[in-house]
C-alpha cells in the first residue's frame, strides 16, 4: 500500500519533505481480535509536528533509533476492511472511527473503563499509523460511525476530539447554571470543546484567544463572550466574574505564559484543566492553599468518551472545521499546520 | 391587607368557594432576620387542592384544627417592603423570589447545604402563605431577581420549578450523550424539567403524556421525541430506546399507573426519578436486583438550586408558562386547576 | 471429570436427592481467551436452591427445558488448568477466583467497567458451573490470588462475597463519620458486608437479625450495635438512631417484611439498599417525596470489584466463616442450607 | 480579661517575647446571634509563628498596621459563656469547639455548605482570637461537645485536625481496597491525617517523614508502611507502590522539596493534596497530562467537617497528642514550637 512515511527526525523543523511516500506492504492480521482498516481520513496533529522534531522520542522509544521509519497518523477513521477470526458484530465495509490507543483490556485500569491507562501501542506514535491506505488496530479500537457521519468528516474526533471532550465532560459534571467555564484557546481541540460545553452544560462559556479568526470561530462554536488574548485577558475575564474567576478553566493552549494566566482565572474552589501543553506550571503553595483550587491533568478519552462524542456529533450538536488533502499532500499539510494556516484541523486522504 | 383565606376544609372539593377575602393585620418583624415581602405573584398549585381537601392535615397540623384559618400559597415573589435589622444586602423594593421553606440555618441538614430538610415553616402549608398583599420570610429565603425577571412570571418557579429542576438537576449528573432521559407528564412541572434537561445535558428527551396539548407543550420546550400515553407508551419507549429503556425517567405524574409503567421504561442501571405523588410504588425485589435500578425520591430544592434556576431563567433557557388571576379570583383560579383548565401555572396578583 | 448433576427441577425441594453425580467430559478450550480452571471450591448459594425449585428458569431457560442437565456452581477458585493460545500472564498451577459473568468485553457496558450488565453468560446458572472437577471460564473472569488466600477459603466471594461488597462501596461513598448504616441479615452475605462497612467507612453500624447465633456472628465481625429482630426492631434502630432513621440501610433478606421495616429504618435524604430478594416493595410515593429517600438496587460486582474484595482479604480485613463438604456430599451441604444449619457459607471441595 | 497580645511583628522571629500578657476588655455580644466563650484550650499553630513574622500581613491587613495589636489563637475550645438573645439551643456551660472562620451564612458559599469560603472574619488573624480568657464568635461557629471531649484536649481539631479531616476525605472518597495513599510528613496535622484515613477506608497508608520520632509516631497512629525521608523516598515509595506510585498522596509539609517528590510519588490519574505550603509547585504541563494527575488545593474545612471530625475523636477513632502550657507561658510554647521540640500540638491553657 502507498505510506507516508517519517525516516528521519528534523529537530528545527527545517525541511521540506518531513516525510516520503513510498510503498509498504499492507498490514496483516495477526490475533484473533485484530481489525485491519481501510483509512478514510487520517487527522493531521500538531503532536506529529513534535514527533517530527524528536520531542516524543524519549517516551515513545527510550531505547533508541528503532522507532524509525514510522507512519504516523494517530486519529483515523475508515471502513472495516478484513477482521480476526474471534471478532463479533463488525464485516468488510461498515464505517468507523478508530479509538486511538490498543490496549489488551484485561488490566486493572481497562477494567475499570480507563482503556488509555492501559499497558498498549498508540498506532502514529510507537507503531505505524494512519498516513497510509490501511491501518491495524484492534476490536476494542472500534467504534461504529452512525450513517450521518463519514470517515474523512469524522477522524480528528478520534485524539483531538476526544480529548477536548474528555476534559469539558469532567468540568460539565460540577458546572452549574449561573457559573461560568473559560475556555482558552479556539483552535482545533478548543473549537470541538466550546460545542460540548454548550451540548452538556448551561454555564456560561468564556473564549479566550489572541487570534480574531479564532474568537470569530469560538463565536459561531457558541462561546457566549469572548475575550481577547491582549495581555489584559486575565481582568477582562475578572471583569466578566463578578471579579472572582470562573468555576472551570480549560486550557487548550499550555504554553506561553497560559497556564499562570489560566490559574489567574480561576476562582476559589474552581478547577483549572490543563490540556495543551508546552510549558511548566508554576504556583506557590500557598496561593492554591488559601483558595482551595484545583489542577487537572487530561489524557486522551476512554471508547466510551468517543461513542459518547459520536453521539454528540450524530445528533449534530458537534461539528468539525476540517481542511481535506490528499495523502500524498501530506508534507503541505504538515507545513500549513506548522504554519498556522489551518483553521480547524487537517485531514489527509487516501 | 386583603388576603384570601382557607377556613374550612372542603373534602370532596364540591363548594364554590374554598378561599374567603378577607381584611387581615400586616405580618410584622419579629426576628432580626425576619424579612417582609410585597407579594408580587402568587403561585396556584394543585397542593393547595390537596390543602383544601384536607390532605395535608395529618403532615401539617398533626394536633388537630388548628391551622385553620390559613392564607395559603407557598409559590411567592414580589419586593422587598422591610427587613430585620441584622438583614445586610437587601432594601426596600428590591424584586425578589421567595424560597419556600424557611429554616433555621443552623442544624446539619441547613449547614450542609440541604435546607429543605432542616426543621422549619412552609408559609402556605402550615403558616400564613403568599394569597395576600404581604408575607413574612426570613433573610435565608430570599433570592434577589434579575432585571429580566418580573416576579409575577417566576412566582411558580419558587416551588414547582424548583422540585422540577432538582429533580433534573440530579440525572444530568449521570446522563451523557447518547443515553436517554424520559419525563412522565409535560404539565406545569414537566414542561420546566425538560427545558432544564436541554439546557444542563445532551441525552434525548422522551416526553410521555396522554394529552395532545401538553405534549404540543412539550415539543415547544424541547422534547426530542413525543409519546402518547394510550397504554403503548411503554413499548413506544423502548422502541425508542433500543428495546432497553432509558438511563433517566423523571415521572412528574406518579398516579394512575405511571409507576410501574416509569419502572419499565427505565433500564438496566438507570434511575427512575419520582417527583409527582398520588399511587403506591409496587415491585419485586427481584426485579430491581437483576436490572440493578434506582428509585430516587425527589422533594423541594435547595436554596442555592433556586438561585441555579433563577440564572437558567435569566438566561431565557427556561421560560414559563403562567396564566394570571387577580388576588380577588383565588377561587377562579383554583376551580380552573381542579378542571384542568390551567396550561402551565396560574398565578394570582395582589 | 465428575461433577454433580441437576436433573430435573424439585418445586417444593421435597427429594433427598437433589443432584447427582456422574462422569461428565472435561470442558475444552474453544476460544483463545478461553480458560480452564480447575475447582479448588465451589460455594454453595441459596441461588442453587431456587435454581432446583425451578424458581430462575424463566430468566435462564425461557424458552423451556433446554436447560438441564445443569452443573450448578457460581462461585469458583481453583489452579489455572489451561489457557487458549492468546491468554497472556496466566499459567498452569497459578491460584484463581472466578468473576462469575462471561461478558465479552466489547458492548458498552463492559468498557464502562460495569461488566456484569453485559450479554454474557453465567457458569452455575445458564451453562455448566463448579460442581465438579474442571471449569470454563475466560480469561476476563480470572483473578490471581495472592498467596495469602486458598482457593476452598475465598470461593464464596466469587458471588455471595462480591455482591455485599459492592452494595456496601456503594453506601461507603456517600457514609461520613457520625452516619449510621443499618446492615439487615447477617448471614452469608451479611457478616461479609459489615467486615467491608468497617473497612471501608467510619460510619456506627447497627445489624438487624432474628437469630442469635447471627448476631453473634454480626458483632465478632464488627458490628457496633446489634438489634434482635422480635417485632419492635424498626422503634430500635430508631431509637439507636436519634429518632431519625439511618443513611444507608443495607438489606440482605428482602422478605418476610424486611423491605418495608427496612425503608422504615432509612432516614430523609437516606438509601435503602435492597440486595435480597423475595418479596415485593411496596411504598407510597408521598412517603418517598417528603423525606427524598432512595431505593437502590444491587446486583453482583465488577471485575475489578472483586479485585478489591480480595485486597480487603488478603489484607485481613474480611474473614469469609466457611463450612466444607466434599464434592460428593454436595447433596448434604444443599439440604444443610436448607435447613439453615449453616452459618457462614458452605464450599464444596472436589 | 487576661490575653497574650501581639504588639510588633518579629520578621527573623529573633526576639525572646513575641507576646505580652495584658489586661484587655471582656469582648461584648453585639449581634443577636454572637456567642462568647470562655477558653478552654487555644491551640499553637505554625501560622502563630508566620503571622508574628508578619508573612500574613498583606493577606489580613493589606491596607497597612491597622492589625495590631491583635490576640492570636484560631483553634479554640471551651464553654458557652453568654449568647445573643436569638440564639437557640446553647446555654451557659455547654462544652464546645469552635469553626475557626466566622461567616454570615447567606452568600453561595455558606449555602452550600462550603462555609470557610464566604466573606467573613478569622480571629486570631485578622481580629482578636484565643490566647486570652474569652473569645467572641457566632452561632454558626459552634458544635457542641460531646461528654467524651474535654475542650483543652480537643481545641487543636478546630483548624488543624480540621484541615488535615477534609483533605483525608477527599481522598477517601475515591480511595478504594488495594490502592495506597501516601502522607508526607507526621506532625501535627499529619498524625490527624492518618488516624482518619485509618478509620475512614482501607487503602494502604504509606508515610513518609524525615523524623524517626515522627515515623514512630505514625506507626502508632496507624501507618501500614512508614519511609524514611533520607533522599530515596521516591524510590521507596515507588517500590511498595509497584512501580508506579499511589493513588493519593497528602502533602503536610509542602516545602524543601517535598512537592515535587510528592508528585513523583503520584500514579497515573492520582491526585496529590497539597495541605502544607511555603515553596513552589512546579511541573511541566507535559508530566501532568500524559499521567493525567492532579493537584487538589486543601483548605480547612467545613462546619458539618468538624461535627464529623468530632464523631470520629468521640468514638476514639481518632486521637490528638498535645503539649499543654499556661496561657502565661505562651511564649515558650511558640519558641517551643519554632524549636522543634513540640509533638503533636501545644495548647494553652488558660
Amino acid at each position: 500500500m502507498k505510506a507516508q512515511v517519517l525516516k528521519t527526525y528534523d529537530e528545527k523543523l527545517a525541511g521540506d519533505r518531513w516525510v516520503v511516500e513510498e510503498n509498504v506492504p499492507d498490514p496483516k492480521i495477526v490475533k484473533s481480535t485484530d481489525v485491519i482498516v481501510r483509512v478514510g481520513g487520517a487527522g493531521v496533529c500538531r503532536t506529529d509536528l513534535h514527533i517530527i522534531e524528536g520531542v516524543w522520542k524519549p517516551h515513545m522509544d527510550p531505547t533508541g533509533d528503532q522507532l524509525l521509519p514510522l507512519i504516523m497518523g494517530h486519529e483515523n477513521a475508515g471502513w472495516i476492511e478484513e477482521v480476526g477470526k474471534e471478532v463479533e458484530g463488525l464485516k468488510r465495509g461498515d464505517p468507523v472511527i478508530v479509538h486511538p490507543k490498543i490496549t489488551g483490556g484485561t488490566c486493572l485500569a481497562c477494567r475499570r473503563g480507563f482503556d488509555m491507562h492501559g499497558p498498549g501501542k498508540f498506532p502514529g506514535l510507537d507503531c505505524d499509523g494512519g498516513y497510509a491506505e490501511f491501518i491495524c488496530t484492534s476490536e476494542r479500537n472500534i467504534v461504529p460511525l452512525p450513517r450521518t457521519l463519514a470517515p474523512k468528516e469524522v477522524a480528528p474526533y478520534a485524539d483531538a476530539g476526544l480529548t477536548a471532550y474528555r476534559a469539558v465532560k469532567k468540568a460539565t459534571r460540577h458546572l452549574l447554571p449561573g457559573e461560568s467555564c473559560v475556555v482558552i484557546g479556539a483552535g482545533g481541540l478548543g473549537h470541538i470543546g466550546i460545542q460540548c460545553l454548550k451540548a452538556m452544560c448551561a454555564a456560561d462559556v468564556i473564549v479566550v484567544d489572541k487570534s480574531d479568526a479564532s474568537l470569530a470561530l469560538a463565536a459561531k462554536s457558541g462561546a457566549d463572550k469572548t475575550v481577547k488574548a491582549d495581555g489584559n485577558e486575565v481582568e477582562a475575564v475578572l471583569e466578566l466574574t463578578g471579579g472572582v474567576g470562573a468555576e472551570a478553566v480549560i486550557d487548550f493552549v499550555g504554553e506561553k505564559g497560559t497556564t499562570s494566566k489560566g490559574l489567574k482565572m480561576t476562582r476559589p474552589m474552581g478547577s483549572y484543566y490543563i490540556v495543551g501543553y508546552g510549558e511548566d506550571i508554576k504556583i506557590p503553595t500557598v496561593d492554591l492553599i488559601i483558595s482551595e483550587r484545583n489542577i487537572i491533568g487530561n489524557l486522551v478519552g476512554t471508547w466510551a468518551e468517543l461513542t459518547e462524542l459520536m453521539a454528540l456529533a450524530d445528533r449534530g450538536l458537534v461539528h468539525l472545521a476540517t481542511a481535506e488533502y490528499k495523502l500524498s499532500e501530506a508534507n503541505q499539510a504538515l507545513h500549513d499546520l506548522n504554519a498556522g494556516k489551518i483553521h480547524g484541523r487537517a485531514v489527509l486522504i487516501p
